[in-house]
């Protein structure tokens, strides 16, 4: 495993949760840190991951490193024929990425992207019951993503924007209901923190996509929530919709003098928000590993969740519609 | 109409807007309370009934005076062939109520009883529902009816009890659902109010009815709400469950820091609450004095819940379950 | 009273059951239609306006007739001095409207536009509570709204288009949390109705506005919703989020097999879901006359939504995001 | 750990995955049972206890064998200093019960029972506000507890009736929040199940209980549920309520023609719904044993509810409401 933070430890608690799968080693320049996963797991530490790939008995690599390793790691374990699990993004630079996609070609080795929210069970679920026809044809997609607090300026200044930072899990999202987006708009808004905007970057937005079928996908996005990490999602068919709210600990309502039936707050975050889909995920990527079934969502995914980021950012700075000319999918076709 | 208190004047409010009824009288001891609803419906005052019944043109009265008074005032109204509806109880005698049928035998007059809870919509569709099929056999019943604060002392002294003054209408809405009960159980406690208790009354009950079928009913009853009026009600039979929960001036939910999802408090009391069941209430006695189907629920079903309150005041003093030996039917039928 | 259809309708029952109102004509060319309505409330009927302003009795008139009246009808109105509650949209053309606003400039007869979802209970609770601060800094306002099924081929031909014609609505209750609007971005698709993309027109849309202090509001519109008439609204903010959702008939929720907690269908259509704000509408309409107060939402709210709707469907056939130069208050201030 | 059935794999689960205890033995005289558990998790299986008690670096015991053998295994246990886990009832029969209870007496290994609804976290989250007071004085409790389907009749031949069987955890989940309760009244039912009827056992029922300080709280029961597992619960008390709802697989709802909102079934039984308590009592137990602090619920909880399960039955079968003379706790004391 590379990188120890906080992504880090869940899944290494997960790796070693998991039956048939052995944590061996833990990554971390911070080798403090490394260390001290790897004691709770019985993993070894290293602070490079020249130690790693060095093990040839490795079957898989999970990347949580900062962004700028991503797309070295994946070239790193690739090469050596190990599985990659990473996370999002690839890199915030699509040059780079495309790159590294022609280098992948003829691998055979599974790399998938860690688009976690895809295993949410209640966005599975809704997904799986679209494909089943039971909303009819899938004609609007809403979807609410607001995370509980802002992070500090320095992870701003290092994020590449809203867009592909925070926005990149919607826009992977979206494509999860309707692969093939061939337009993006997007605003940005400045309403709560000022230091945000002095980094040029937004702490507000909308996003609209339009699907090859005439799907229409609503994106809003902010960097604050009062009430805690708001991660919504409605599919609106033909025949009906399907809608996955909010998760609060427990059920357990309140009723008092002020107002009736109110719930805990909502998960306050990522970490125990997802941490069912997390655990799925690698349930996931595990399987494929076994199975040899081509890893999804794979680096193409994370690649074109990126290229409608980038339309994103320059839709909300030019104030135009930006068209999506390609279209990615595992296969590699283009859409022209 | 006799009697201009605060259930009278929703009646009052009803007659005037129902199309097709005029609001002839209003009487009512306190002249200046009659005359001032009269006024706001362009109707005479009195503070004497008398003036009411000589008045030969009158097609049916609403009764809304003190308890004491219900016999009397039916009495007069049958005698005269005027359709009478009449607010719960009948009497807190089931000797004098059951003398009063006696007399009614014979007569065409209407009697319906003003047990406006089966014309709340909810209540009503889940019985409709369950009597067109949609649970299968109904096998439990629970009900819970709590007050937002009690009454005065004043009131209590003359209620003749909870069980006949508040879980009376819990008592009719069981039997809306499983008429035939053919036990009771009754438990009560003081919890709240010491000046409840110094009466020798209770502030908080649990009931338990037996139907004829097996049928479990319970009952949960309190004096104080301090969320509201709480009024609801589950069905649960062998193909499922219907319930009907409390009711909120609107939809809007509120989500901060404290607690998400919450509702405004419920409407206050059985005014507010009940309002729409008020309004089917008066269509329903309208009707039936068009059609001269009979009323329901009738002086009978008024008589039945008494019953079974006396059965529950007498369980809950003496600790037994209390058998009901008849079965009271607009037919006037009895089980033995 | 102008017009008999639906709408007419429920205006002339609620002006009706008002207090110290009298519904004194009802105008209609189908003098059948006309007549019925009249025949109901006791008023008079006829087949020309004409006869409606020459009783110079009236106070204040209710226009329901097609678009293409309305101006005519409000001029002759205002020119008697008498007030008018004119249903939405004033025209489909803004210049006509413009032209209006200019004549209109000194009178002092009471002009109010029937945008009745500014009265609905729970959207004026939440738009009251945001103004009393209860979620802070209004940040962003998302607004569902889709009809339960299309309209006819010949209703859409004279409709203007979804944006003037439904999306209007939503543009208006916009407005109604933010009234200063700086741009317009919408998006068309055609995914349901054949009929509706032969006549050049959209079936499903998602709008885009901005307002002045960087608020970001979101609506999703459709022509259909297989599970009834869809109006929902969420306003959040710095300290909150405040949510309306749909209102279906009864509390009553079912437990079965296959699901649980379902509530029953939504109300079917504007008639029922806003009978209360119907009703809310006309008791302002009236307090405005009385009071003297400016009705709100006026002529120049009424124009301002225009405005918007033109906005929006140009932005959707040039694929541009549109800026709002001026904006539209009772004082008529332009921005610049 | 002796049993290997379905909760007994439940526990092996949790046991396994637990860090800092390790899974030993897995007795079972079905001995490829005890097998199969064993392989899964690497534990010595045996057919029988002998070979587990003879183990004298064994710490602690769950018991999940068939309720005859629970208080021999409860002695062999104690009697080496060995902490037990044992899942209720203690036995069906009061009598040795109590004699166990006797035998217990200055011996310093830790017994709990394996009532793991206390450990539900939506449960234990509510008691917890009340014993901080969040709703006053506790006043009223309401329990729901349904069972999806009846257990075949050879189960119910040993069960020891639905009271002992099943109520025993609502009473013990009523002991939870009133420790002491003085009157047990309680009513069953046939509605549902033919060959239970047969048996001489109840089908559906309604419990009442009185706590010292005037708390009632009423029970429902039924071997069934067509819509799933029902477990709820409803605290009220001077200041508000606090309610715990049941627990679907996600928070998706559908919306279709027939019915909104609708949430997906519950989950099945009590493995699932009950899988966090299951994890979270067997945290309490390993804390426990660490920190010497007695476990709750301990052995004397196994027979407070035992007793009320006993004064059930025989309120159920003579109608009268059964006064319970002493109060069980930790400390042993009596009433009186």
């Amino acid at each position: 495993m590379c990188g120890s933070g906080r992504i880090g430890r869940v899944h290494a608690a997960n790796i070693a949760a998991h039956p048939g799968v052995n944590l061996a080693w833990v990554a971390d320049p911070v080798i403090s840190s490394a260390s001290e996963v790897a004691a709770l797991y019985g993993a070894r530490a290293t602070g490079s991951t020249d130690d790693v790939f060095a093990d040839t008995s490795l079957d898989a690599v999970v990347v949580c490193s900062p962004t700028p390793t991503h797309i070295d790691l994946i070239r790193a374990a690739v090469g050596r024929g190990v599985a990659v699990l990473c996370e999002k993004p690839i890199d915030l630079d699509i040059g780079r990425v495309r790159s590294c996609l022609a280098d992948l070609a003829g691998s055979t080795a599974a790399v998938m992207m860690g688009f976690n929210r895809r295993f949410d069970p209640a966005f599975a679920a809704i997904r799986q019951r679209v494909q089943a026809g039971e909303i009819g044809r899938l004609e609007q997609l809403t979807i609410t993503s607001r995370d509980p607090a802002p992070p500090p300026a320095s992870y701003i200044a290092a994020s590449g924007g809203i867009f592909r930072d925070m926005s990149i899990h919607d826009l992977d999202m979206a494509r999860f209901f309707i692969p093939d987006v061939v337009e993006v708009t997007a605003h940005g808004a400045n309403v709560s923190s000022d230091y945000i905007a002095e980094a040029g970057d937004f702490d507000s937005a909308a996003i609209t996509l339009r699907g090859r079928n005439g799907e229409l996908v609503s994106i809003t996005n902010s960097r604050h929530s009062a009430y805690g990490y708001d991660q919504r999602l409605e599919a609106f068919g033909s025949q009906g919709m399907l809608r996955a709210d909010n998760i609060s600990p427990t059920t357990v309502r309140s009723f008092g003098t002020l107002a009736v039936e109110g719930a805990d707050p909502y998960e306050p975050f990522f970490l125990e928000r997802y941490a069912a889909a997390y655990r799925r995920e690698l349930d996931a990527f595990v399987d494929a590993i076994h199975t040899g079934i081509p890893c999804s969502p794979g680096f193409e995914d994370g690649m074109a969740a990126l290229i409608l980021a980038d339309a994103a950012a320059e839709s909300a700075s030019t104030g135009k519609t930006i068209a999506i000319e390609e279209v990615i999918t595992h296969e590699g076709a283009l859409r022209k």
